[in-house]
């Protein structure tokens, strides 16, 4: 299967998968969530060749997730910083945070969690809902052309 | 970077990646969730070789996220059905299509939506929101150590 036909899929989660689809993306996204501004903090994070790093970084700047900027501490590093566009992929790092937080740990295992920075509370689980605000499952809904 | 160290992480965002973090993963997981429960049928949406999708529908069993079933039909067919770990991650499916929804189509390109059963009315849009009620952004929001 060719990505190509990814991108140009009727699928809205199919055309997203093109864009942010690789594990690597979605953990440069998060790493980005969490602060990580620089190339060689993302390196160490990450653990990945700079060759490797800096290719999918590029990609992520084509693709209008990151965009560069001038180090905000006024030295010559370049920083990489999320778009509108990226930063509004907080609800797909959450919902892969939330299922892993349930699904990948044994008990006391998990040792971080997610806060409001205002008052230092848990957020609240992902739901969807109704547009008269009812919960639903997967059974719940269809996908249905216009 | 191997793969390994993503499942033995501390953050359940790398956990997560490290069972869904392919673009594969989730298109098939996509599937299922629109009715699609045969080899056959997932062959021919997808577009895999049958050697391929043998291999990756093996591994989603293995994770836990989908286990075989009889044919629905009484037929001798083998069928591949989501586990609730699996049906689980809906919330993850909403959140890619939704964002995929809001910057990978052009004006008036986007021809389906997903729809509440009951009353066919576009669900909601996800929300971040703090345990008081409030909706979050990404700005708004940090892990912390237990």
């Amino acid at each position: 299967m060719q990505r190509k036909c990814l991108r140009e899929s009727d699928c809205p989660v199919a055309r997203t998968l093109d864009v942010v689809g690789d594990w690597w993306t979605l953990m440069i996204v998060r790493d980005a969530f969490i602060g990580i501004r620089r190339f060689s903090d993302f390196q160490r994070s990450l653990g990945l060749a700079k060759n490797v790093l800096s290719a999918r970084l590029a990609k992520l700047v084509e693709d209008g997730i990151f965009e560069t900027a001038p180090a905000s501490d006024g030295s010559a590093y370049q920083e990489y910083v999320l778009t509108e566009k990226g930063r509004s992929l907080i609800t797909v790092i959450v919902a892969l945070r939330q299922w892993g937080e349930r699904h990948m740990y044994g008990d006391g295992e998990l040792d971080n969690q997610m806060v409001d920075r205002e008052n230092a509370e848990p957020v609240c689980e992902l739901e969807l809902l109704s547009a008269d605000g009812r919960k639903l499952s997967a059974n719940d809904v269809m996908v249905r052309k216009l």
